[in-house]
């Protein structure tokens, strides 16, 4: 059967942050706490540079779970914030489905703690309502790899797409001549290792 | 093609716990003996929890294999037991078989030692007798990860769901309204970085 | 669409060996060599027990990649021995794929070095052949855990079936009531931590 | 040189759990929560097992590192405990140093979160004050195993002996015969495969 | 449904190098520096040595990227070579496309930095256009292990095939006897593991 | 013999970093990138916190190894900096004795890239010269873990204290009465994990 | 100081194989059960090949803890075999230290399970007594990496040298010419690559 | 008691390469091939660019263990080759002791295969006699990483600086002054990610 390759479209993209909260956050043991701040941090950037419509909801954000991290929060002011009662799966909280609909946007890129939980149940419900879903695998935490794997799986098998921030992110710039500067400081700010190469460069050409 | 998202549900749902005995148990060595106590005892939990038809079933018990883990024998004390004479996969069990029918369930939910003959045997046969099936992975076991990695593949790619305790219980509990006290109580004993975020929490309102 | 369990069937699976040979498996590094020994000689071990028709291959036997492991040549005196004069996938070699059909066996059981190559591309024509492939994991080796990774994938999708000996040899034996001894000590034999289960039985018992 | 073995002796050693607070839990990434809530509740055990005088002691429990694990004040509900003000290094605090001199032991069992400080640092102290210090390694947990090798090698280096909480019990008890039961209780608890060796065992006895 | 094996063919084939360039290569971090240039030249060499038309991309060399790595160029000096002014996808670039096309290929055989942008993108955009593609996973780099597991499964649930440079090169070889020195050669000079068993062989020879 | 525990002093102590190079960064291969950048800084911001005597030393940084990594320029930014012209052991260079003897402390802390050379070196040779040196192993990074290994094996058999920035930190502070507010900020910038401690517990406090 | 080295010499040590019961060995984690059983078997083999005074030794056998492997038994059935009532210490038993006495060695090589107590506890007491202690790590086991680090630390600073059954039979043999064959047929018996190596060689002999 | 740093002295030291025989390498499991096979021609440029005193010797070279590597034969054309007849630990040939002695060097640089025989004994011996050693661990390989670590161990503890070929060629040089285009080139054509380096800042440069 002929293969369709639908990309990830500034224009058609919605991004869902679900459940990054300070308590839950503990739980998350298949990324370094370093770098799992920084993935999640990297996706939010690219959220806001891209303009994507984005929605953000915790769980019983009163309770041990902890509050949702404040750099989200400060990222998206003007974002949908859904504190869901009690729903597990945010697909459940009509809200959150609601807040989906009116972004008017057919792509969904997903990210949220805990993987198989909190990510996975809103990305199998997405896809039934007949979204294209990307999950963003390295800002989506869980309790170890074997979880992760499970996890993964179960998305991917059902259509899923499993991505990175990184990878999300070039596929919506689609051309470096599109915002040259602005690509690279996100790129810079996130990607040790591509800093260094800017600043061995800068000053070479200095 | 269509996606249905056709969630565990506990009223559709039933568990099978296959060979979990103290003997296999020394077989196992892709978890730390910890770990997988605490998984096989939690899903034991959700099982009791959500009051899902539960089935045991052994192997060889009366030899090398030794006794069903009894923990698991307390927890369910008017389960059907099935200790199988020969059959290495239980659903060749006659007995094993019309325990499942009789529970009128058509979501099967799977774990057992060892993962890609005990676990992996009659979920293919489930599977092939039109069952729904997840495989809770954490709660299986078996010799080491690459055992594991090909009893996965094979079970997922001819249909099986792979899940984790934590997942299958939170896709069964729906919302945590239907029992915050009792659901989190179960995520207490067996997550203990839950628990400590239940203290620090329960410390700071007093 | 349904799905359909085809057992791996004592009457209806061939065994196949391809290129075990001295110098190749100093090429194997996603076992260790004892492991991985242990795995060769645990499937000839199955094959031979349960009768399935075998078929041992090498490539350029008498050139750097040395001579087939000697247990594989006496655990097998009478199988068809195929030195393959330079065809790389066995399956190209007329008297491999005529050795194979006389078999008459519609199941393939094939392991060998490396995993990429000697088994990956005959598995891939069985399959186009027509007959149902499963390939045994750990009897099977290659340089590294990325390129095993890489070739179990391409495999999977497919449609072979990742198998591991043991596995194999359940399936193959069905209910321990066939030959409680005979498979027992099969397992002893390969099983370290099985052997221990049986000696504390046994005295235990004594 | 000559050299000494001092083995833990049950009439000259006390034990001291240092900073075991639910939120420093959350920090402890070199051992999974689980296999980590084993080890230091099979410690506090041996301490109760063994009668070793025990202190206690928080490091600002009011705040986010939050209050010591209730099994622990539970375990030892007449212990020392000496919430600090405000010392990093328990040995600065006066009442710490005087609990510590009041058990008139020598041999000191220290274990503690994280491990390059809150054990690190009193130990050093206590090498310094002239006791013999044993760490016990399991029931101490930091960062990541980077930050683990760092402290175990600047201790070890000093003069602490790395013990487990089985080598420690083990140290203490020299005799099965002092115990059994009570000695193999307490293993069967925290070792989930010696209690299937028990199970098994006592299964063939029966 | 009936599989066909369609094997890489050496005239059915054409080789995308696609940015590996010196800045873009220190990014790469799940292979050791001396395996990935091991097997990035190996792939090279394969392409030379079956005269496969071979396409050299890069993106912003003379930015911090950094220019092609000197080896790639000086094997294939005749090379269409598309320094790419801004597009991320190579396949968004007219002329490689064209070059693409030119070739009269219809098997794509990609490697390139980093696997889940520089690769997954072209590879999926030739999957789409109808080609057959072919990922050298192991001469294609990225940040880490999970990025990585990311990428091959997106590829791979799309139809694309996940090869190693020796399991191309071994499938466009097809039989030994095709050239036995310059295979031989080719293999010793990149894995050295095999040019040892060479070395012993020829030693026991003279 | 009776053993000293010198703690670090604020009063006592001097910062050296060395070689923190945007080229040579790319060689560090034994951390990920965010870990080993947060490292560093977390360093630095520890120097300035306790206004520790800082010197930074560049090697060969018009060339291949590139500047110093511009946070630290900026954190010390009256520090004596020495931009070496070709001693590989910083100790070899005069300007840089000088600057540690003018600092009038005994004990260095050390950190630099690559750790068996840039860091290793100038360890052993201050240690010969006299001083306490503390290496701040996570600060400091080389090509793999090997290497690694054997640095540190080196370096602590000859007398240096293997450190981590975190035990650095809290060593000089001492008790957290001396500054709670700087010192918790400091942790919460570097310490994800920690920071999240803080979240939770500011909103259950409000 | 000036170092003296004292190498393993076959008239002048004596072989101590510790608690390695069928029970026991489930414990054993840091090994897989082949690579454990191999290395166990190795080591008996050289006291054999070097006829070194052998003492076989256990603890409880009669209960969990199970029989002694049955292969250590047959190889040396003349060996002192002392079950030991109840002291966890073997060296706390008056029958085994006699045999020890009585062997008139010196230099004592021991392995056991597990390291940190069966091995450790009277390789300390050993060395306390004037023994040089040669402890062989790989035929020893215990429950994890991180336990058996503790103890190599613990056993290392106290003055044993921790060695492996190959070091141990190579420092013990001094000279192939002492016996090419027999040493070599031992080698090639537990040692699978080099058993390749010598099929490999012989046939480009022959 | 005061340190010493006796720095590897190009006019004190020489060269011992032990055993790299093209048999005995396909033991080596603790480095990828292709890292070992870079490890070793490093070492061998380093002794060629100082010009140290070289010694080659091998065991058993005309059996199973196989010539010496071709490439250290051509590096070292005029170097002393010993070809034990038997000894397995090169110092007690009287022939490789001469060598030694007769350069004249007090500093013993040693690499070799296996480490923990062929490194270790004569690396011990050296030392007894007086020697100051240095082994290059990555350049020395072995079983596994149980045996590597047992065998730093045991070499440490007597006394032997465990260093890389990238420090002992760094400690050699001194200062990249003495010669920057030969020392950079050498560590261009063996360090892939100091090659990129080199190579961004030669294009931006142009």
């Amino acid at each position: 059967m002929p293969y369709t390759y639908n990309r990830l479209n500034k224009d058609d993209a919605a991004l869902l942050m679900v459940d990054h909260q300070a308590g839950l956050l503990s739980l998350v043991r298949d990324f370094s706490p370093d770098d799992f701040k920084n993935n999640v941090l990297a996706l939010a950037d690219i959220g806001k540079f891209f303009d994507l419509p984005t929605i953000l909801t915790t769980s019983f954000e009163d309770g041990p779970n902890g509050p949702m991290v404040p750099e989200l929060k400060e990222a998206f002011p003007h974002a949908p914030y859904i504190a869901r009662p009690g729903q597990i799966n945010a697909w459940d909280n009509e809200a959150f489905r609601n807040a989906v609909a009116e972004t008017g946007r057919r792509q969904l890129v997903i990210a949220g703690v805990v993987t198989e939980v909190c990510v996975a149940f809103p990305a199998l419900s997405a896809l039934e309502a007949g979204y294209e879903v990307f999950v963003v695998t390295d800002a989506s935490g869980t309790f170890n790899q074997t979880t992760r794997d499970a996890a993964w799986n179960r998305m991917s098998q059902a259509g899923v797409q499993l991505m990175t921030w990184f990878g999300a992110g070039c596929e919506l710039h689609r051309d470096w001549r599109n915002d040259v500067e602005g690509f690279g400081g996100l790129l810079a700010q996130h990607l040790p290792a591509y800093a260094n190469l800017i600043q061995s460069y800068s000053q070479h050409q200095a």
